[in-house]
């Protein structure tokens, strides 16, 4: 089954089981909205890619994984959108949780989905039990404090924040609990995982903090220049428009060269490339200009583009569906 | 050592995990507000004097589950208060984490208590890996939809809702997670003990409902006419104070009923009756005068108070410390 077909399934199922009878059908509605349709379900697509590469021996626990992480994501963009933080109106080109069903019940959603995260874990464990405590505390740790995502988040409200600090626990936490819990939910050692996540996660960050400035927001499903206009701390910010362009081309660089050897390396190669260019773009209403110097980022022969078109593999397929988060 | 001891230490070490280098240290001390000081920490003593009657032959993992059971009450606690619920200005006494915090630390300290909560049990399997999963569908139940404690507040924001599925899933949810939880962490059938926790749960939020309409706020440490005010079921609204009180002694009759037979049983009546007591008092400043025909309140001789002051117990200074919540 295809990555993206797998991840619906397992949220698909996530949802029946929240929304369960008894369950109040706002907070059930709110929680779909918040969840279906996705993103780009890029977190768990690189999750299962990486236990994929690592064997994939507990397809549900991978599944349940990939899903963790998607509703984590989901239930943090709902709390990111609140008035106290973002005050977006819109998400995905949709009616943000708290516009479409009040603040009370997207302050519920986003808490429910953290609790379903955790669910999908605890339920997935028949296969391999001694793998739950492995898989939980990534989780635990890309989401919680000190460093998980709600960190990441509460750092905004911080007089001073080191932007790297900022970005490796606001996005960088969860891919990395991607590349080590896909690892780990298949029995591998996460800890040799964590590198590629982190770079991808800041990279993420960064072609985010890029198209805040450059995007139009109708393209976007989202609205623009949010950083400046909040006074977050945003790579563009901090180091120009160009100086993003570098930084993330460099991010890509290092995380290609951290894939650890294993069956599926080449392929994960050839994903991390292709979603680098969906992210950021050089050409297309996203298009940047890169500059000159950066033009050699790929340090390593294996990610070619020419070795991706022979395999007649397609990654844009498969990993990025087109939409921002 | 002491229940209440057993319980603090636990918090202690929870936030020290969640606060270690790198946490934002302003989220850290919205935190530490939200759970220290505590209220009563009836949950977690509850949970504990149900592990206990059933042997604890794993204190780190009834300890976990006791603390999670805290956190996720004092999270949700945070988040009732928030402007768009409660918009409660004091709890214990104190600035509810919002005033004192603002609004968006205390979204995120609510988020990040219930992911501590899960951290807890993830991180305290390694005696009885086997009751992971047991203890964490559990707490996963307690507190997610479809009739948790977030379906509970969500069913305030729903047109109509039943007063029984209402309470049952706002308070008597986490309640038959500590006794079920308490039981299942000293490797015991939890099912066997939802009763008493269900049954407690409830007559908690009915004694609330009740104190609601007849307490001082000074004393309470919280606003009171709040249930009016906001237009939630309430039982003293629904019932009448007289027949909330019924309703209440009925209940705790249930509960002290439920107690399935292990060596600890007599101890654990005597502490209900004891706490329920101390919950709806017939005399001092939240006395409330009992209907004459609900005076024979007590379904068994177990439970009468002579044989709790014979044993030398002083179920006071175990279960329940004095303030609401």
């Amino acid at each position: 089954m295809a990555l993206l077909s797998r991840i619906e399934s397992a949220l698909e199922a996530s949802l029946r089981l929240s929304g369960a009878p008894g369950c109040p059908p706002r907070l059930h509605q709110a929680i779909r909205h918040a969840v279906f349709p996705g993103g780009a379900r890029i977190r768990p697509q690189l999750c299962l890619a990486v236990a994929l590469a690592c064997g994939d021996d507990d397809p549900g626990l991978s599944d349940a994984m990939g899903a963790a992480l998607e509703l984590l994501h989901c239930g943090s963009l709902v709390h990111d959108d609140l008035p106290c933080f973002d005050n977006a109106d819109t998400r995905r080109g949709l009616p943000s949780v708290h516009k479409a069903f009040g603040e009370r019940l997207a302050v519920l959603a986003g808490d429910a989905l953290i609790v379903m995260a955790f669910r999908e874990l605890g339920r997935a464990s028949a296969h391999h039990p001694e793998r739950l405590p492995v898989v939980m505390r990534l989780l635990d740790e890309s989401v919680g404090p000190p460093t998980g995502i709600i960190a990441g988040q509460a750092w905004e409200c911080e007089s001073s924040a080191r932007l790297d600090e900022y970005q490796r626990a606001k996005t960088g936490a969860l891919f990395s609990a991607a590349t080590a819990g896909g690892a780990a939910a298949a029995g591998a050692d996460g800890q040799a995982w964590f590198a590629l996540g982190g770079n991808l996660g800041e990279a993420y960050q960064v072609a985010d903090d890029i198209r805040d400035v450059v995007s139009d927001p109708a393209l976007l499903g989202k609205p623009v220049g949010q950083d400046l206009l909040l006074d977050r701390p945003s790579a563009a910010r901090e180091l120009g428009l160009d100086g993003a362009v570098i930084h993330f081309d460099r991010l890509i660089a290092q995380a290609i060269d951290s894939i650890p050897v294993c069956p599926g390396e080449g392929l994960l190669r050839s994903l991390v490339l292709a979603e680098s260019r969906r992210l950021v773009p050089s050409e297309g209403p996203f298009g940047v200009d890169r500059p000159a110097r950066v033009a050699p980022m790929r340090s390593t022969p294996a990610i070619e583009p020419a070795g991706a078109a022979r395999s007649g593999f397609k990654p844009s397929t498969v990993l990025g569906a087109g939409q921002a988060s």
